[in-house]
């Protein structure tokens, strides 16, 4: 990196006493000087009137292993300032930050340190702003408190409006969007200079998810945190530690995807033994439901057990014993690990409403025989994938989690989707909200005491824990492929602006590979995926997670034996990524080195232009000559007229190869890399 | 009974199709034609245009016995009518009106039976009336959501100000008392006919408990339900049941104490096996912390431990093992079944803010060796009760109970004494809310799992729940005795009320028994019991409960030997009650007959006044001399200026004896009668 490419701070008090800071990316100001405090309960306001009493400062070059990632060693190079900070007057509060400055860019968090004035008191609000330089290009959701599941929208800072679209969380646009001038994290932005910065926060536990507020007029960005049913934001006890605030800056994109800030600020992990712990591929009964050809509910009548003695069934259910085997057999086949299956317990007919209760985790509806599926699968090295849904309902969710493992542990599932679907109980409480924040740590931890490892739709956006729990795989807590099915869909550009926002916290469990593009869904002739089936075959490589699945049913992966035959290879864990080219909104092209092998493979896609990518095999081996396979559009592929359009190519390349990959519109490329002398 | 004295009620729709009730008692209106009727969710309001369908009637003449109680055997004679109404209009909803009517009294409920335009729905508010014929004396506290520990008030029904006193619970009062003009249940009347009325539930279960608002004008009550976090009262699936409304009403005082409605109306008992379910006396180590004279915490530095990686002891720590074995030793001594120890426990130095994990429920202060303890006690034969204080951290709680009553069982302890100090957490939910009350249920029922007994405080008050989980055996939701530490203490007719308001639901954890009545409370001379020592002897009767505490410490007792021998001698689970004469802030004098026993004990209390209580002993078996022992206030005993003033008599008595005994002013007598040849 160029030296005058390079993160640097600055902090103040100005004459009020307030502590500033700005953020320069070489000359350039990515982050004017802004304000940091909070107010807290009893009218303690945390804005001004500071000193400081000292300044420590420090640096670190430290490399570390994760246990599963885009790379096998990250290095955590950083220069650390600690500001100590009193608040004068008589009974004076004492305030610590600390930053950590990367080359590219920056983290800080305030610090609570023991003190005799201060020992238990709540936040009421966290006031810190970052002062854009300008009407910057914003990639922004709507800063809903219980959903993450929206479409992008790409406009500049002055015209964010969280109410432009309708709400999607369960609940009323003015309690879960109570802000219309607010924004999700990871926020993506780019300024007109060409620099790109993107603001998150890292290791978020036991406090609220950060959202921003969005000055339209004046480009200032300022924290929100996430009420809680009092309207408060955290309840803290001094010592006490905020998540980091992040800013990665560069003036190219795709630093901002090779950053490792987020993961270098989280603790080292906290599980000892990780041998169980695997990246893996799967496969679900799921889709089928999802498309609206079977359910997850075996009957369709609420009240049908408990009022008549015994189940209606509806005939449509998906996970029965049968049903599983057969794609048992697929995955076994054709060598995916796993299975999940969505809908086999109690009481999905039920769960809809407001009840505390709403679910069962251990007992199976009456045709899916628990013990011989997992006997089956068993036999055929297929690993189950449990589901527990919890429709939101946490506390009923806790109550019943030792059962629940027990549960999984007697039937060799070593690994859970859980869910959070609706409102939350405790009533009050929101997704992105402190009890809930602390509620998936929980799960994540008690997952860990029976080995299991998690993958936690609906909650929060993650924000670097993997590295401290590296049993919590992945999450969905985005706009997944679902929505294809749901509604007007994933725009092309979605998946290209992703991994720059929802992405940059953590794996997503984004469930690509759909193979069947139109008429999926019966009844729903109009629903469609908004791409090529190159292209989600390249979202193994572009979208990272170590849980990745092969979403779509086993008869339209039979009718594409070919294709499928990427999925199959592509590998789940990586030595090393290459972000070869991005542009947030237009393209991604990544290369990863498969974890303990030579094998590379290549991700390309495009939003809605079609374009040419041209890429340099230059990371390859040099003594090596290897075999790429091409998975390419067709060359009359285009993902709204003919989506199953594709070609399959090998050609021989070394170090000194250039790729060129046509991409069609919304389409995409995938390249397996193997070497032909092993 | 007299014919005329006997309950009914008249049921109409009027013009507007809205369900009405009246209560008759004789020919005298208890409550005027009131209305019934809910406000759901959605705008849906199920309060007039109703017609009525169907009207069943039936009747019941049964008898049951409890697992312990104040008699051994209960009637359970009412007549039933089930009105069922059809709401007019497109989309008809149904609702049930079930009474039970009882010859002092009437129980109701509502019932929404399955169908088709009611699946699930959210209860606003239920809008039940109890229209009173007058300006009723009242004896009432305010309709705090967080707490019943306020003295009561008797004032007419127009006088009624929530108000008037300073917040209790800990919160904000227009949070814990929105309504100004609101009381808690079970709330007791006098009209100036002599009319009594009392108004309460029964079987409160998964709905949020029921104030009263007061229109001081009109003297009509309208049921208020506790909201939820989200302002919500209840979360229904149809088939559902509310609790039941329960109007008590008699002519005579004494009827209103041995009405069996409450019970009556609940379920019976959920739990097979009872034999593990004993009622008992016990001691604590919890009088010396509340006067101030030990602390319950270990340590006065919130943060020694985790700060300085070392405890550093206050040196006032009840809860050691030296002191705990000194209990023992007189608990053992002087036949006391068992001793609570409070504060033995992680962090009591910590909990009193608003983080979710206050107490660790298995971890031991340094200086109290469970395993040396429980040995001892089981050699001495004591039996060990357990405490869990919450803070309120329900849900923290809910994660640790299994962890808690596995650690009791392994160091057999066979009863647990639960509580909820401070804010409820989840967030938002008040201890009388819909959360907590199923809360409560929960931890009975993981006890009952356990073969736990359970005392909870700071609960909702009672609603007759002990007959379906036998081993909740009591609660405190009330004004103890404790109060007179706290504050200005509870005056002398505070326990002649609360019979008639909080043990109309069940029995209280009062906590009699104090022996030094004065100078207690060190640095606090002004602090003094308002009773005599002879009144805190009666209370063991007139007080019920199948946990009796003896709350002095044993220095006090060791003091007055011959006093405390009442307290040896007394049951704790009677055959048979006699309610000799009652008046709610004037006296109350009641006789009982020891379970399995012939021996019969009384208790006579006074408020303010003194006076002559007179007892016909012909409840005594007509074929036995008895020796009676009294203890009775001394001619110069006075609750203010000479409380611990008293005398120890006996005589020969017989079915043809009446007693004739002398309460000195807040002050009481006891006597206990055995017979001769036994």
């Amino acid at each position: 990196m160029n030296k005058h490419e390079i993160c640097w701070i600055e902090f103040t008090l100005n004459s009020n006493g307030t502590p500033q800071y700005s953020v320069y990316y070489g000359k350039d100001k990515a982050v004017l000087s802004s304000s940091m405090g909070f107010k807290l309960d009893q009218n303690i306001s945390l804005t001004e009137n500071f000193k400081v009493t000292k300044i420590d400062s420090t640096s670190v070059d430290e490399t570390w292993k994760p246990v599963w990632g885009e790379v096998s060693q990250i290095r955590n190079h950083y220069k650390q300032l600690t500001v100590h900070l009193a608040q004068q007057g008589e009974k004076s509060i004492l305030l610590d930050i600390i930053f950590k400055v990367f080359e590219d860019g920056v983290g800080f968090r305030y610090e609570f340190p023991s003190q005799p004035n201060l020992k238990s008191f709540i936040v009421r609000d966290e006031v810190t702003e970052f002062n854009m330089a300008g009407d910057h290009k914003a990639f922004w959701i709507p800063a809903d408190f219980d959903s993450n599941e929206y479409k992008y929208t790409t406009s500049p800072l002055s015209q964010v409006d969280a109410r432009k679209w309708g709400l999607i969380s369960s609940g009323k646009i003015e309690v879960n969007i109570p802000d219309q001038y607010a924004v999700q994290t990871p926020l993506m932005l780019k300024a007109a200079n060409g620099l790109y910065i993107n603001i998150h926060e890292a290791a978020l536990v036991d406090y609220s998810s950060m959202q921003m507020h969005v000055d339209r007029t004046n480009f200032k960005l300022t924290s929100s945190l996430v009420p809680d049913a009092r309207g408060n934001k955290a309840y803290m006890r001094a010592p006490f530690k905020t998540p980091w605030r992040t800013i990665i800056v560069s003036n190219k994109a795709t630093d901002i995807l090779s950053s490792k800030i987020i993961l270098n600020l989280n603790e080292p992990a906290k599980i000892e033994n990780t041998s169980w712990i695997k990246p893996m591929k799967f496969m679900g009964v799921w889709w089928e439901m999802q498309v609206g050809k079977t359910s997850w509910n075996y009957t369709d009548q609420m009240d049908s057990l408990y009022l008549k003695g015994k189940y209606i069934p509806n005939g449509r259910h998906a996970a029965n014993t049968a049903n599983v085997k057969h794609y048992i057999d697929f995955a076994s086949k054709n060598g995916i690990e796993s299975l999940l299956v969505e809908g086999w317990n109690k009481v999905w007919e039920e769960w809809t409403d407001d009840k505390e209760d709403k679910f069962d985790f251990v007992t199976p509806y009456p045709d899916f025989d628990v013990k011989e599926i997992s006997t089956y699968a068993k036999e055929k090295g297929v690993k189950m994938i449990m589901h527990n849904e919890t429709g939101g309902g946490a506390t009923s969710y806790e109550r019943q989690m030792d059962t629940a493992f027990r549960f999984m542990n007697k039937y060799g599932y070593g690994s859970l989707k859980t869910g959070y679907v609706s409102g939350i109980i405790p009533h009050g409480e929101h997704h992105d909200g402190l009890w809930m924040v602390n509620h998936y740590i929980r799960s994540i931890k008690k997952a860990a005491d029976y080995h299991v490892m998690i993958d936690i739709h609906e909650p929060t956006r993650p924000t670097g824990l993997q590295r401290t729990y590296p049993n919590f795989m992945a999450s969905e807590a985005g706009r997944g492929n679902e929505w294809n099915f749901f509604a007007d869909g994933n725009p092309p550009e979605h998946e290209t602006i992703l991994p720059f926002t929802r992405l940059i916290g953590g794996p997503m469990d984004y469930t690509p590979g759909i193979f069947k593009l139109r008429n999926y869904a019966p009844g729903v002739p109009d629903r469609q995926m908004h791409s090529t089936l190159a292209k989600q075959l390249a979202l193994y490589v572009t979208m990272y997670s170590p849980l990745q699945m092969a979403a779509d049913i086993p008869e339209n992966y039979a009718a594409h034996m070919d294709a499928f035959k990427f999925i199959q290879d592509v590998a789940v864990d990586w030595d090393d990524t290459k972000i070869v080219e991005a542009e947030p909104g237009e393209f991604l092209t990544i290369a990863r080195k498969a974890k303990g092998k030579v094998d590379w493979f290549i991700g390309a896609i495009t939003g809605t232009n079609s374009r040419e990518s041209v890429i340099s095999l230059d990371f390859l081996d040099k003594n090596r000559t290897y075999m790429a396979t091409i998975y390419e559009d067709g060359k009359d592929a285009n993902w709204k007229t003919n989506p199953e359009s594709y070609q399959i190519k090998k050609i021989k390349v070394t170090h000194k190869s250039v790729l060129k990959l046509l991409l069609a519109p919304g389409g995409g490329a995938a390249v397996s890399i193997k070497p032909i002398n092993k």
